[in-house]
């Protein structure tokens, strides 16, 4: 094999990323019938912003907000899934996750390295416009996905509402549409048992 | 739920696109523990854009070929996948994805429906600098997924090599340094038994 230095690399990191198919997350699939795991997450978000950018703020940049939904959960590679409302995996999410971009974005040439941790670390801060529509829409997915499975994760660990309420006030943060959607989804699961008060 | 007409269509397509994580490709994870989905297929195939980016030609619109890729396999989730080496199978490909793309992109709210379309049918006419770009990516993929496992679908289906070096071609017309690579990489498997000449 004569590929350079530099593409070698890109290629080991293409081929490392193949894990996060195997990162699972708690959600459920909308049909129920296994639980999603982060790659195809992170293509239906890249989806949502397509379809969804005409609600993001004016000026948003909806190929930056792809892009940062494509490597958002990249470091759960080797930091794993930390759940929602799991507030013991909340404590070292952080040091864990830091440790992972260290790891993962160091398998890149130094400038792409450094490109990929800047887009990770702009989701983190959520800062900026599209860091802040590419979070609405990880939050309001597993919304979608719990509605059409019955309550899903609300129910296998007994969520309670406002707990989902108080957690999609980033939705609305970022998109007064997109926001009262989700209020409207939640309110609607309550009323249909899917999600306790 | 008080979501406008507009909004109504747009969610009902975000959760009708979740079936394509249900939709099956014939390649491995490189880990060889499963078939790969089309929508983890599909991310995979986005971040790839992202880091290779630099070898497509001059003037190519990566945002855009990211855009490409995300929606390339979307037709799937009615017309099912088609095995690249499965002749038949070919025969009627096309009128089975016209139609799937009629249903699912029917969905959407006229002006967003027409753009998704236009976006597949630019992926699949591929007179594009973007759209090439987006099919060597497609092609490059599976060549590292059967590489790292021992063969793979070429084993699987005793695919020839020359079969396999034609259809990578591709990759050389929208990117001769990927082109190259990709071409090391099938002498290198037939040199070691993972595919037969």
């Amino acid at each position: 094999m004569k590929a350079s230095q530099r593409l070698k690399q890109q290629i080991d990191f293409i081929v490392e990323i193949d894990k996060l198919k195997n990162v699972l997350r708690q959600t459920l699939l909308t049909d129920g019938s296994r639980r999603e795991n982060d790659a195809e997450h992170s293509w239906h978000l890249a989806v949502m912003a397509m379809v969804l950018g005409e609600y993001a703020p004016e000026g948003t940049d909806i190929c930056h907000a792809i892009k940062l939904v494509l490597v958002h959960d990249l470091v759960e590679l080797y930091a794993g899934d930390t759940f929602a409302y799991d507030d013991k995996g909340h404590e070292d999410k952080d040091a864990r996750e830091r440790k992972a971009a260290e790891r993962l974005f160091g398998l890149l040439p130094d400038d792409q390295g450094q490109l990929f941790r800047s887009l990770w670390e702009e989701y983190e801060k959520q800062d900026t416009k599209e860091s802040q529509f590419a979070l609405a829409l990880d939050r309001l997915q597993p919304l979608l996905h719990n509605y059409h499975t019955n309550g899903g994760t609300w129910k296998k660990f007994d969520v309670p509402g406002h707990r989902v309420l108080h957690r999609a006030k980033s939705i609305a943060q970022a998109s007064d549409v997109l926001g009262q959607f989700a209020e409207d989804l939640i309110r609607d699961s309550i009323k249909k048992g899917l999600l306790k008060e």
